[in-house]
């Protein structure tokens, strides 16, 4: 996270919900969740729950830089948290930490819980963004504006015919990334991925766990099989292109030339008054332009081999994060360049009148708009 | 297309479909289902309709050569095929060629067209490497072998469960592909997306026109839209990563010193007669390799400006040909590579020995490869 | 290569000398100059140097298709290659044949080949363009136009300004380039990279070899070093970049409602005789926007396994072809853009005139330019 | 940054020279060097340069989020530096602050002193990693081991051949980021690049700027010329690649099976105390994994638009920012790798055993040892 940079790319909102202590939380989560399954199937007596639950609240406000420095050896924080834990509940209690699990089992569950999070802000900021494109749509179903193909006047169009096209992409991409959110699992499968330390019950333990923390049980366990981050980074990826376009078109039609629509706070410039830079459409750009090479790092990183991976597996850590923050932050910023945008139907019809007094009419482009409207999902 | 290396990288099918022949017979059919449907709601008789298929038939089977040079001027190959299709039909019928479309119509839709034609190829590979994978955990159960985390043995799992993993992210890639394939519909706008030159007919027209091609009615001109090029994009990025990593574990397991698997033809040295490479695997890994750089391009290309994307329209052509070769390559090679793979449980057993005598059992290792076999779609 | 749509994105003469034909005469000719630098300095008499000789000439002009179909096997064209030599020399000359090498000797040293060609087409393209923005900013270095800042104007600037602008990042991306090109080298290392089979002759053997084809000596066995590769990506990618900023523009500066500039021999419409599309910029963009992804492919492959890679060397080979022909359709179609760059200074004077009567003057630009044109390289 | 997860990727080193306080002390000193360098050509006096390096010097040290919150607005955060500056500054040096300057000179400068900072951590790392190399290559010139070639063995080879590798390819690496390290200049330009506010001094201005600063002077006004970032890019890159092909060998050679090298602190796990995760090398590939991607993200922002990029200019400040991060988490984690890297002998022995008794020798192994010591820079 960056406290200087993170408003320019609109991430702050995702970055509260991805940052360390974000993660720290969500591995004790995970950890206290494991203790309580394992409770419920086996021999863990309740004290040693509450001892487990009541480090683990603890250690989940802690420093996380401490954690940190102690990750460094073993290559994750779950080996330090571990250890960290049992020291705190005792040796009466040591036993009822992680039982049984191994790191991948906890970062992959964190992992889960950090994205559905970071999901959870961003979804409704794409969905805003796509009602905004609707209004915007159903308000100028017949305002006319030049298409413009290869960046030329073509033939005439309307704005909401324009706005429908960036609605309909907003929509589809809110829907991708919410099926994909719907069904990221909670991960266990102990050591080797047998769940060999609860045989026979670890079938059991795994819906337990999952119930504990309100994910989806797992169909097996997929330490290795990284095709769910593969689909969530494809998601991620959907929704920086959907809100792209809207935010290319805006900063074109901005141009000071075209001068066709205008946000309702533009940037301005301490030398330069007269500028009205659309800095919400920009910088949703510049979020959004993150995303293709961090989905191509996710994607690289998909083959881990065997039973865990060498590197890739810790390749998807800061990878996913920086995905997820782009995402959002680019659904962040291009909400506030839709919300209240100014569109000038004048400076559309004078732009237009260049194309000759005989140029087509805008044909469908209002039925458009309307089967856009009445196509929508609820 | 390369001759002399698709069969490297098992491209040769996918290559069949997306070369210049394919590109050059989607564009004339899609050029005939518009002349057909344009028939069907307007005034164009029989006679201009037969001589457009007429002339579309025979000009879909001359040199691409041709058209390709006479393609650099305008920047797309529909522009010379349009015009030598109304030469070639005469004045009579002229009016009859490419009524009131934009070449964007013709190129997206005959994308379409390639693209599922692609994916024939592709999905069954996939399903085919699913299943063999599926028929090795079947027959592997049981089969102990040492579990490897970050590449050092840890625990026992069994063969079985492995390939239930590899079976398992492949089943799931087959099932994104589908599910995008099966949504991939026509395109039909016109100059400027309003459907202007066939109002008030345009939808009528557009539903005729993808019923003449097998394909779904779009709901809505989708020129500038390209989150369905995003979601393409991120299957096939998906599809690699399922055949990368059983391709890289075969690899692994391959090795001299490991020496699990073994390839049932594999590649020889002329220096070397002593060498067993998995070239099938090793392959399918380089072609996997592709994926994620070109899933990157198309998704950086996914902001196209207005109402027609000057630049990033046409950087997708040659990004998802090769995309679609990537993936299908991959799927071929690891199809190879899994058909009679040799599984040596007794250098398994040997290897495992390593952990000494009192190591823990494979657990639920023989129950996960039942339920995965217990899930698996049909 | 695609004959229908290299022409669009300008990879032609790149396309002609890295297309199937020109990997085999490679091939070939590397094969060759092994064979007589170990006559040189070893026991082949010349008579077999003689077979050799005529027998790659032969095989280098069949059909690229039959060995690609050899190939597959095992996975490089020159297992095959070889087998074919030694078949056609026959047993008396078949040792001279692939003289204690490897098929990484021969693939890496013809890519080699190959990337130089290719390297001798994109420089003078990329030269030519410099050129021509030489010409533009020295004609123009005091034609006032309205500096654009985040796509809004801001102060006065010139033409010939930015011209320098663009000028500068070519003539870098040239002399980069040049700068890999020339480093790079013949690659002989025999079957583990050790030069046993010549031992004691290996480094003299090298020496030859690279003599043979006019190559730089390596200072060592870089089968599995791939830095060069990815300096060389480096330097493509940058390339790509010095080409897309001048091409985009070309793309804006065009536009109907600025007008400021116009490509000689702009794109057309069937539709719309009044579109001027500048499409050599247009295409010059999409042909740059395939570096970035091919790029990161190569850089993700550049971690070859031990004395060589299991998947990472053969993905290099497809990415690296793509690589070029990006790169060198983007300078040539940009070439055909920036030649006879019409530049309107009245367009750019009335649109100046929003900035008002007393906007400041173009300050430095001319001087600017003029400095520009003194430290050129030569 | 993360306190969490940078240990595990090496990147505290680098994150401390590149983080919110590195920025805004960055910030900071190029406005204090703006300053000066206006007053040593022009009318500043002495008491409004003090004043301004006395409000900057502690501006420097204040808090970072409260500057990126009001950075929100404009879209960069020397907006509201400068506003702050000229309020803490007082009307009566106001116009000391900032003179003539424009958001992107600051940024870009101080761009240019965060990546000299970050590569001045990197560049003896890299260097660290290179000596490391050379001193195994060294050490173990004639230790003969089992050449593998796909991961099959060949023929033999030496461990110091290997190592020879590993370092003429940080060597290689290390050299081309010093060379882009030592160019990388300031820069300076004004609202739209012409120096127009200190006409006739422009170029006077920049010089004394740039000496301010110990830069370069950039020999123009390179705004939205990119190539210089896609070099700088492309430097971290192969970077990457240098040290993930050393990482990648370390963590195969560590195998359970191979067993030829181990880390002299391996990583262990609370579960199975056996396990020697050979965990510096591990995570070294994980944070190198990171920089194709973000290359790709660098390149594809190349084209600026105009006099100042809309968006792909901003794109650069997270992507630039985390390359360096993941190049200098890469080079550190490789360094502990191989410092005190444990070779064992006999095991190379042993598994060479495999390849039978007259296998052949180890060629010229020594000698490209030899040679590749004696070619070192110094």
């Amino acid at each position: 996270m960056s406290e200087l940079f993170d408003p320019v790319f609109g991430a702050e909102a995702v970055t509260a919900v991805t940052d360390d202590r974000a993660w720290l939380r969500a591995l004790c989560a995970v950890e206290t969740a494991l203790t309580r399954a394992a409770a419920r199937i086996g021999s863990i007596d309740q004290a040693a729950v509450e001892a487990v639950e009541k480090a683990a609240a603890a250690l989940a406000e802690s420093d996380p830089a401490e954690l940190g420095r102690q990750s460094r050896a073993g290559g994750n924080p779950v080996i330090p948290l571990v250890t960290v834990l049992r020291e705190r509940v005792g040796p009466g209690a040591a036993d009822a930490v992680h039982p049984g699990a191994t790191s991948q089992d906890v970062m992959d569950t964190a992992s889960t819980l950090i994205a559905r999070a970071a999901l959870a802000v961003i979804g409704p900021d794409l969905s805003a963004c796509a009602d905004a494109a609707a209004d915007l749509a159903a308000a100028h179903r017949a305002t006319a504006m030049a298409g413009r193909t290869l960046m030329q006047q073509a033939e005439p169009t309307t704005f909401g015919a324009l706005a429908a096209v960036w609605g309909a992409g907003l929509d589809r991409a809110a829907a991708g990334l919410a099926s994909v959110a719907a069904a990221l699992p909670a991960q266990l499968g102990g050591a080797a991925g047998t769940l060999a330390a609860w045989h026979p019950h670890g079938p059991a333990l795994v819906a337990a766990f999952a119930a504990e923390l309100g994910l989806p049980a797992p169909d097996g366990v997929w330490h290795t099989d990284r095709t769910r981050s593969a689909e969530l980074a494809g998601a991620l990826g959907t929704a920086a292109v959907a809100v792209a376009k809207p935010a290319t078109d805006i900063v074109l039609l901005a141009q000071t030339e075209v001068s066709e629509v205008h946000e309702a706070a533009p940037g301005g410039s301490s030398a330069m008054p007269h500028k009205q830079n659309p800095i919400a459409a920009i910088t949703a750009r510049a979020a959004a332009a993150q995303a293709p090479g961090l989905v191509a790092t996710l994607l690289a990183a998909g083959a881990h081999e065997l039973q865990r991976g060498a590197g890739a597996w810790h390749a998807e850590w800061p990878a996913r994060t920086a995905l997820l923050r782009a995402a959002g932050g680019a659904a962040a910023r291009l909400r506030v360049s839709l919300t209240g945008l100014q569109v000038d139907a004048d400076a559309m019809a004078r732009n237009l009148a260049r194309l000759g007094p005989d140029h087509p009419s805008t044909g469908h482009a209002p039925d458009l708009v309307d089967r856009y409207l009445r196509g929508r999902p609820r």
